[in-house]
């Protein structure tokens, strides 16, 4: 089941809501104009993983937008509730997807729209973390420069207007493949539309891990941030881009990170296998299980 | 007031909801990823304007997006209901804008939502439409090509995901300024957010209106085409771009046209001013009233 919490000033801990009822007004400018902010995270056993880090990155798009969001200590209350509710309901379940959205409310009510929905991981997320991603390469439409000179693109910002990266998705369903990674129009590696790419190098007993830079307008991937410094109290060298798809092909493996799927391997690249390594994939998810 | 009527499979001329209560699931796929699309038409005594080139465009949206929505027939009948509510809710008022929404729905339920909402004109639109606009040249990030090799942008579709849209205007604000023209990476004039370019030139005696091609990725303009067509029988000669910014400079009149607010003399460009013609603008507004 799903389990829904409104911020709302009238109730400290959240108030809770009926998730098979309406409970949004058809006029939310989230609902109509895709014009506000989500964080997606992890729970394992009713905790949350990275809290901080999401409600960091959730204050920092809602900025972006120059939305006014309820603050971390709200957010966190109305989470444990969400948490709690849903144990009640589903108390055979260890994990569960926390979603925390923030929309600029309904037009000219001049009030931000915050709730908190608590479901099960969706099973297909938890199958392609284990069989792993075969993966297309689509342009961004963008160069890697343009978030620097053009803040209005909202790049970086983790708002609601995601039909770019649904349709992505689905361009990629559709030739057969399971997800992608998005590239800039001047070849840059950039991320994909739910996710971060990392890879790794392996050379003399040397291990690197590297992600692409965050200056080129991708989203600072909480998962990706945790696990670098997780690798790094283990010895791993970590890089950052600028990446072009030659070092995809070249790594000695590619991964996708995120907060629900975490680690799942790339196994192909537009159709060209990539070298996969199940002695990192193991090493990594073993810092990710502990410290992401 | 507001009026609601989605379009309802057991309801052949649209359910009327009540649009001060929540209507609308929080795990809509509209509210979670602005993934639908939506037109603005502008009713004038009760019948909407240009319905069938809203349709026809909502329709060429949906498509983009791989959402199968309901037909034209579906959409006409909930429009008059809730027209006819609307006129009877509101008997003095003589315009209303009414909007069509059509999400992917709630999650995993494969159906879209869809709905029709009438509400009247904001007062701001009709204010901006009479003193006309100052607007920024801001760019859009894509190069004028993009759209034609990467149909995953989904450029040219009118998306639920206007973010960027609106955190254009609210950056034009900021600066002072009511609007924004949207250029190309490679320096072509695009669009406005919610708007089409207009420009004229009149050389001789011979009149030209001119608008951006739409090849670049901008949106199809319903009200720009039916005024082409009014203006192709009146005499003038009708141009497509590209378009550079100094064409705006240069031109004798400049406009944003728009179904709501329709014809809007741009008076400046970042802070300059621009040349207007009163008696273009009583002319063009003139067809825009009997033909637009």
């Amino acid at each position: 089941m799903t389990v829904l919490v409104f911020l709302d000033p009238g109730h400290d801990d959240g108030r809770v809501a009926d998730a098979s009822q309406p409970q949004l007004m058809a006029t939310d400018l989230g609902a109509t104009r895709g014009d506000g902010v989500f964080e997606s995270m992890l729970a394992v056993d009713g905790t949350p993983r990275k809290e901080q880090a999401h409600l960091a990155r959730l204050a920092s798009s809602a900025a972006a937008l120059d939305l006014a969001v309820p603050g971390a200590d709200a957010w966190g209350r109305a989470v444990r509730t969400a948490l709690r509710e849903f144990a009640a309901a589903e108390p055979d379940r260890t994990s569960a997807v926390v979603k925390l959205v923030a929309t600029r409310g309904v037009e000219g009510a001049g009030r931000a729209t915050a709730w908190v929905q608590v479901a099960p991981v969706p099973a297909a997320t938890l199958a392609q973390r284990a069989a792993g991603l075969r993966v297309l390469l689509l342009e961004r439409g963008y160069d890697s420069t343009v978030a620097q000179r053009a803040p209005w693109l909202l790049m970086g910002a983790k708002t609601l207007s995601y039909a770019v990266n649904m349709a992505a998705i689905r361009h990629a369903k559709a030739a057969g493949a399971d997800d992608v990674i998005f590239t800039s129009s001047d070849g840059k590696v950039l991320e994909g539309p739910t996710s971060t790419v990392l890879l790794a190098r392996e050379r003399d007993g040397r291990k690197t891990l590297v992600t692409p830079q965050l200056e080129s307008g991708i989203l600072a991937g909480t998962s990706q941030a945790a696990l670098f410094a997780a690798a790094k109290g283990q010895g791993w060298e970590l890089g950052y881009g600028p990446l072009e798809p030659h070092h995809l092909f070249e790594a000695d493996a590619v991964w996708l990170i995120s907060s629900i799927r975490l680690l799942a391997p790339v196994l192909s690249l537009d159709g060209q296998e990539l070298r996969t390594s199940a002695a990192l994939t193991a090493e990594l998810t073993d810092l990710v299980d502990r410290f992401v």
